[in-house]
């Protein structure tokens, strides 16, 4: 039997919407008051969902605290408390829209959810608005 | 690199479901108390999903920003305090289900969205109940 | 011991903010959005505030199923899936403000949750705004 | 026109994770808390989605509420206040774990949602986990 | 300045509602589906409440994190994955009410919290139900 | 009749927990990773509570709308998108931690909800955390 998990967690980083190859003046108009100096931040939702088999030995996809840990180690704890633009390693020289987050995100935890498989990363960054990823190319 | 960016909403709108072409028996026997002559409301959750690719150059799909007012404009001021079955003329002629409104929704943002594609509605009625449109014929 | 318990609930009602004895542009004026002639509406959100001792026997204040069925047959049922300018007794002549309508359902319940007291009444009109009545004169 | 309708409800349960044909150990070992002898709860929340098309005459995929009792006769009142290790005829023999639960429930519904077709069960067990079960075969 | 903060958490535990010293059918009138024999359970949220002054140092009332530290070893790790019934020792021979546990749930807390002083306990046992307690005597 | 409206918003901000006038190893200690030299960031949820009569000409205490507005400009447009440690003209040397932003929204708000009083601020950090600030000196 086929199915999914999903695993939430929240963290708390701020981020600014900048490239460093732009002048001012488009940076603001494209990014508008996400391009404020100093940055801004999200308390995020972060939404890991996973697809495998039932193992019929434990009627277990995997343990919920087995994926819950692999998200912390992989992606909450080196998140939580940060500056997107300066203190995270995976995404150095990455613009922190919620879209380059989310792909960020999926990179690290790709290898890390075994036996289940990474079909799918959710991130709410405010009330309204959230990014889906499924490891999709174009 | 393809993403899903999912925008949410709410408005304030009166709706009765009824048709005029059928008897007031029948009318109640089908749609129950949501056929009160007087109607009545909901405070409607609308969460509108676009898919496309991420701008390299932005990181964007599309602002956030954009496709909130692509929403509020096509949808949102349009329903928002209204009655259903009088004031909105995209649904003229409509009964009111959850199902319809969703169809009809779809009908206004389908085109507004560009460079992200309509790929989900969803309408929530109630904390119980709510109804999905995916674009899809039979 | 005193406690209190919550017992929430929801209902689906139109509305219309309107004074008979006002002209139309005045009730315009105040009303704005909310006086559109054919109403509009809600799934409003009620949460039923009672007090009292823990009864040493029972461990309970009161059982949470007798207070759900006083809120439902005293409040919910007469407003789900109503017009409540038209529809509800105990609003006849009530201009359905998210305020008015508080203070009447307390009036409604007040004699019908004993043991328990009757302390407050919260009413979510939208996602952002509710009101609060704790049965305070003045 | 085809939509997807989602009724959610909510039941509360004891569960315990177990084989009788393992040893204390493993036991232990493999459902860590969740092998507690005496077992815990929780308020399970439950997502039942069904597909089909709208009814030109009604506008309804499915009267919500005929969905809901549905759902409620088939799956809520046999959970609600239950302990899921012996007090439900569904899930003898099954270890029930939110997979293994999500797949009964699936068993229960997918003959009684006419003229719906059940699309999928999701089950939400804490604040963090769910499950989601499609119907499908490896 | 005096201010509160509001710590939540959650909790996954199967009680039953029953008195020893009752007959069966006392009980089963009583406590209802609530006192099925092998006990049911839910994902009890938790919500604690400390007042106190704002240290003018710190900014700080508490540090949230210490104020989480003292729920998490005081109250969540002694109920979570727990039977009320039989595993918590502060909870011994209590009937296993929502109005009980938020009392015994005080006992616990109110030498934790410093400099904080324990205000208000809620416990919310369903989506419709909630109790809350905050010290009173009658 | 005196009744409570909330009227509840949203904003995105940065912060960094820091005192100049301490060392770097105090400022660790005490603010721990909410001390990170690039600071981190919220989604802050923030709900204005004001008390007031109900106008019998109106039904109302005041107009939402007004309210919101109130909230909006004060508040809510000098926060979304900023840093609270360089940004914001009422934080100026102010430390921010949730308890002192709290106060300081209070200073900001109290004069411009007339004709309710303003009874509390409730401003939600994480999923987990919260305080309220009721005006209160010691």
């Amino acid at each position: 039997m086929r199915v999914r998990l999903v695993s939430t967690s929240h963290f708390a980083a701020a981020h600014r919407l900048h490239r460093d190859d732009w002048d001012e003046a488009t940076n603001r108009r494209i990014f508008d008051k996400c391009n404020n100096p100093h940055g801004h931040g999200h308390t995020y939702g972060l939404a890991v969902t996973v697809e495998g088999e039932i193992d019929p030995e434990t009627g277990y996809l995997m343990d919920f605290g087995h994926l819950k840990r692999a998200v912390d180690e992989s992606v909450v704890r080196r998140l939580d408390r940060r500056h997107l633009n300066f203190d995270v390693d995976f995404l150095k020289g990455v613009n922190p829209t919620a879209e380059n987050i989310a792909v960020a995100i999926w990179g690290q935890l790709a290898d890390r959810v075994a036996p289940g498989r990474l079909v799918r990363v959710a991130l709410q960054e405010t009330e309204r608005n959230s990014v889906v990823y499924e490891g999709g190319a174009p």
